[in-house]
């Protein structure tokens, strides 16, 4: 079951908070560990990777085949049935034509003093996507990491896919050759962090590295950022539905669903103005949880972190979901703009009752990387800019420096740095003539 | 003396990744310190925070003068002198203007399919700012983190700034005032951090944290994020300056020192195409070290990390540059537009000889926070996007999801992701009349 709330109660407050902090993950402490993997994996390079793989996902590897081959990721290719294909690609086409938009303009202009100012954005040189193996092994995933990094202009783009007893999911490798990807290698773990991170003999280090992985894969990218850039920390997912008496409680039970069969940790509310609705729809989980292909991981999210949240009006519902700052936010109600208009906190919002959350998943255009465990109080999903940097730029003229050096001079000498002063200083006194 | 290389030269190559990779700083490992103190302050608050202090600020407070009242503001700002108030001033205006041209645009569209997409930003709803005490309490710093957070619109912004033995940089509170700051507390270390991070009885929780810092503060961001946005973790600062022989040696060798007081880590590197004129600054540099105020700083980084560099042409400059990627970047070259053009990583370009990088720290408008130690590979200075997050937005209508939905459908079952299959397909079934 899981819990039903009513912020007109006056235990309301305390319930709602304790929700907010629920505890979802157990990450365990692996940190030690990938602190000795990273150590291994930057002193004997090819060796270390490959030792670890046999020994972490039982396949053999050596230099030479660390990376498929052309002829291999071809085969493998072939084996994707037509009906998959042309949803990748049509996904893939979908995904680039939203990223497209993202790409930032330039910018320059000259000030009152005549100083030019301004900025210009280039894409970072070599990134790394890694994917997971096995059950989340997602295709979906390879296209909204891969292409915003193709989209940014990313020259050259690996993958780290481990493929544990040597078992290979076509639909990776095809996503892959769909979002420009150059290089993939079958490795994963913190070890295959480690090499894109620092370089082996065989894998070129990368400047950013992407994507989703376990704990020793989070504990990994958080060592090593700095060294190169990261994404997000991705904690589970979760999922706010607002919705009012006019929807279909099974199509917003299914909503909520899609997000709590992803992971036992998972989250699904469901916020309401209605508690009847309210009920329907928990009757219309449980009904669709009795033959669900993975309702056992569904059914344990639900009743450990699922809620049903009666509101006196939509206002409250989005304050509430503000407080929450959910991943995925549907707005299922008759003004979905107007609500939208409130929202201050989201990863991803989709509007109405035709946008099911899944939509985004796949095919919507939007990427499906989003600031999870309330981080989009701080954070957004996956862009292009996360694959580009931007480099400021200035020119002074003479009548510029005189306008505004004397400025930067009296803040250098109040912060005792004498150099910064006397180089500003050196280049006025040329302007009015005390020095040749 | 710094390295003198030659780009001509066999042994070229191997010097210049020498120089890459030379180990600057000496990173203590704090970190288990840092959790203990982070654990402190999370399980007792403000005692923690207030025995912290008393500690290692030798600072007696209590919860009530944790944060600097109005009337002491206002009483230490009335100390600042005419002159700093003015530039402050000054610096901070130009600061804001730079900034302002940072506000991102709402985007959205129609799409072939009518379905509208599109993206909205808003700001972070509280930030905190740390300033370091001591040497490095840099009011410049406070404008450069501050301005663009309160451009950004943050309802609520903080600082942590450190005051031991109860000493106060009268023109940090100014520069604090003049950003639009809401509060002061006069805390620091990781017990700022944490503080920051979770909040305490006294402190609220901000959302993100940004501002440079001690290993001890490094270590503390480090591990709150994920909690909190963080801005990056900041190396020992750096500069590379290319410049032809028709220079004033001097002002370049006062560029160069005004990197090289900063740290004795800081790194300072010229590349010139004429060997005479690289000489002739390596003088320069050696004068003004005879008389400098910081020159035991200056000539330890200078010793240690500086580096004259020959090269063929400005080409092979700007190749080398891109290796560094520099987080300063002064190009005192004619043609300065057409070297910038080539290059691809650097946090800041100043360009030609009247922009010395100075003018970036204080009074230019582009943010002095910038990519250290290589990071600008791929990531960029502080701007008003730190303080603001992206929410993606798509609505599908009936049409849109009976023209991309099926494709979606066979994505999450590919992905053994029944709900988000069905999820799609109970919408589609109604469109095909399939259901009422």
């Amino acid at each position: 079951m899981p819990v039903f709330l009513d912020s007109t109660a006056a235990t309301f407050e305390a319930e709602f908070a304790a929700l907010l902090t629920a505890k979802r993950e157990d990450s365990p402490d692996v940190d030690a560990v990938v602190s000795e993997i990273i150590a291994d994996v930057r002193a004997l390079g090819d060796a270390a990777v490959i030792e670890l793989t046999a020994r972490f996902d039982r396949l053999a590897l050596s230099p030479e085949t660390l990376a498929f081959s052309p002829e291999e990721i071809e085969r493998e290719c072939t084996k994707v049935p037509a009906a998959e294909r042309d949803a990748l690609e049509r996904a893939a086409e979908r995904i680039r034509a939203y990223h497209v938009r993202q790409m930032p303009q330039d910018v320059h202009w000259t000030d009152p003093e005549g100083a030019m100012l301004g900025w210009r954005w280039t894409p970072v040189s070599a990134a790394g996507l890694y994917v997971p193996g096995g059950l989340a092994s997602y295709p979906s995933s390879v296209l909204m990491n891969a292409i915003p990094a193709h989209v940014a202009g990313v020259e050259r783009l690996v993958i780290c896919a481990p493929t544990p007893d040597g078992k290979v999911n076509p639909l990776v490798l095809l996503a892959a050759r769909l979002s420009g990807v150059d290089t993939i290698y079958r490795i994963g773990g913190a070890q295959a962090i480690a090499a894109m991170a620092y370089g082996t003999q065989t894998i070129r280090p990368v400047d950013k590295i992407t994507g989703p992985g376990n704990a020793y894969v989070a504990a990994a990218k958080r060592r090593v950022f700095g060294k190169v850039g990261i994404d997000m920390i991705a904690g589970p997912s979760e999922i706010l539905v607002i919705a009012d008496a006019e929807n279909d409680p099974d199509w917003i039970a299914l909503d909520l669903l899609s997000q709590a069969e992803h992971d036992e940790s998972a989250q699904s509310i469901l916020v309401t103005d209605d508690a009847a609705f309210g009920r329907a729809v928990a009757a219309a989980v449980d009904k669709r949880l009795e033959t669900l292909e993975r309702r056992a991981i569904a059914g344990a999210s639900w009743r450990d972190f699922g809620a049903i949240i009666t509101v006196r009006d939509l206002d409250e519902a989005a304050e509430l979901s503000n407080r929450v700052a959910p991943e995925h936010l549907e707005l299922c109600v008759a003004d979905a703009d107007a609500l939208a208009a409130k929202i201050t906190h989201a990863g991803a919002i989709f509007l109405g009752a035709w946008t099911p959350e899944a939509i985004g998943d796949y095919v919507g255009g939007p990427n499906h990387v989003l600031p999870t465990a309330r981080s989009a109080r701080f954070s957004s999903g996956l862009s292009v800019l996360d694959f580009m940097k931007r480099t400021t730029i200035a020119r002074m003229t003479p009548a510029a420096l005189k306008a505004i050096g004397a400025a930067a001079e009296t803040l250098a000498i109040s912060e005792s740095l004498e150099a910064h002063g006397l180089s500003v200083r050196a280049r006025l006194d040329r302007l009015n003539g005390d020095q040749p």
